[in-house]
């Protein structure tokens, strides 16, 4: 049993950005713009994602100026963490889910814990990139939070997916962003995740090192 | 600002469910198939999904068995050993992705780092569940690994993700399962990724603790 296939990861990584230029459109979009996009379609391996990106006027340069600064980088869950590439970064991404207080807050309040852990976030909030890949209701409580006074991040990464609040939670971020004063890069409809969002901070943090597709 | 969200998780899982059933055909799939279908549709919000989906004939018996055993369950990343649910293994699942040997390994063959970690996986494969839930050359030389005599794992849940090699080494998983004398869950196409073949591996776990959506 042989295989033909390419096994040269820099050979698979250009020819993989090549099919995906082919396969969308991207002339609208900036520079930055088009590096997150293409590593949306590449992370979950849709073409047809291109449209439903949408980012705030300033949303690529208020993240990577943060990211450049070593911002802290706050996650809804452990594999949005366990996504962000390594290498780019100094200090680890974090992720409150698992603390011991989040179960009890979330059982007393009866709401999930992904809800439950952004109490914990409250000091880490200024200037941070949030990226929240699983949770829709952790991206409408920081929507909350924010309106009632919570200090702001510099960037909301905000691609929750699935079939109840996650299509309602994003369109509700990019509704209200103007109003609340925020910079976010969000995926309208359903679709979403951790590998997603991950792959969004990581099209930043590539930025920020000249490593463009 | 105020938002109108379900947070209660019961009940956003039970809805999901409900949703997810109402718009994906259902009926040619086994009650334990259903569970595993159901939860790579929730994974990624794309009910389509259902349509790709393959099991080889006892596939999801072969993986209950395997986990039910505490066999040992094979990342071939990271994200994908933390999506399985920890609270449903007594053991951590293995990902040898970050092993030092393997990045030599993988400079000096000229491939990929997913697919040098194979070598490590030879002791462990006898009556394990592996998950490829992102890199295709890991898939082929697993494929080509058994079919050179290499132990047998007892189910391979392959999806991994993209545009090069993916959807070609899930459907030479898929043709070749049989001659090779494996059981597997696929997902043809394009699309995958850690949290659907994670999510997969989940509902074989949930189905041997009886709890059925």
């Amino acid at each position: 049993m042989n295989f033909d296939y390419q096994m040269n990861p820099q050979k698979i990584e250009t020819e993989s950005f090549r099919q995906i230029r082919e396969l969308t459109k991207l002339v609208h979009f900036s520079k930055d713009q088009q590096q997150v996009v293409m590593r949306v379609v590449h992370s979950l391996g849709l073409p047809h994602l291109a449209e439903q990106v949408r980012f705030s006027e300033n949303a690529c340069e208020a993240g990577r100026e943060a990211l450049a600064k070593d911002c802290p980088i706050l996650c809804d869950v452990e594999m949005v963490k366990q996504g962000i590439t390594k290498r780019m970064i100094t200090q680890e991404p974090l992720c409150f889910l698992n603390d011991p207080s989040v179960a009890e807050i979330a059982k007393s309040k009866g709401e999930t814990r992904t809800m439950a852990a952004l109490e914990l976030w409250r000091n880490q909030l200024k200037g941070s990139v949030v990226i929240i890949g699983n949770a829709p209701t952790a991206l409408f409580r920081l929507l909350e939070m924010i309106d009632q006074g919570a200090d702001k991040p510099a960037l909301i990464i905000g691609m929750p997916v699935g079939f109840v609040g996650a299509a309602e939670s994003k369109q509700a971020l990019w509704n209200h962003h103007q109003q609340l004063g925020i910079e976010c890069i969000t995926l309208l409809g359903r679709e979403g995740g951790s590998a997603v969002s991950s792959a969004t901070c990581n099209a930043l943090l590539r930025c920020n090192r000249g490593e463009y597709y």
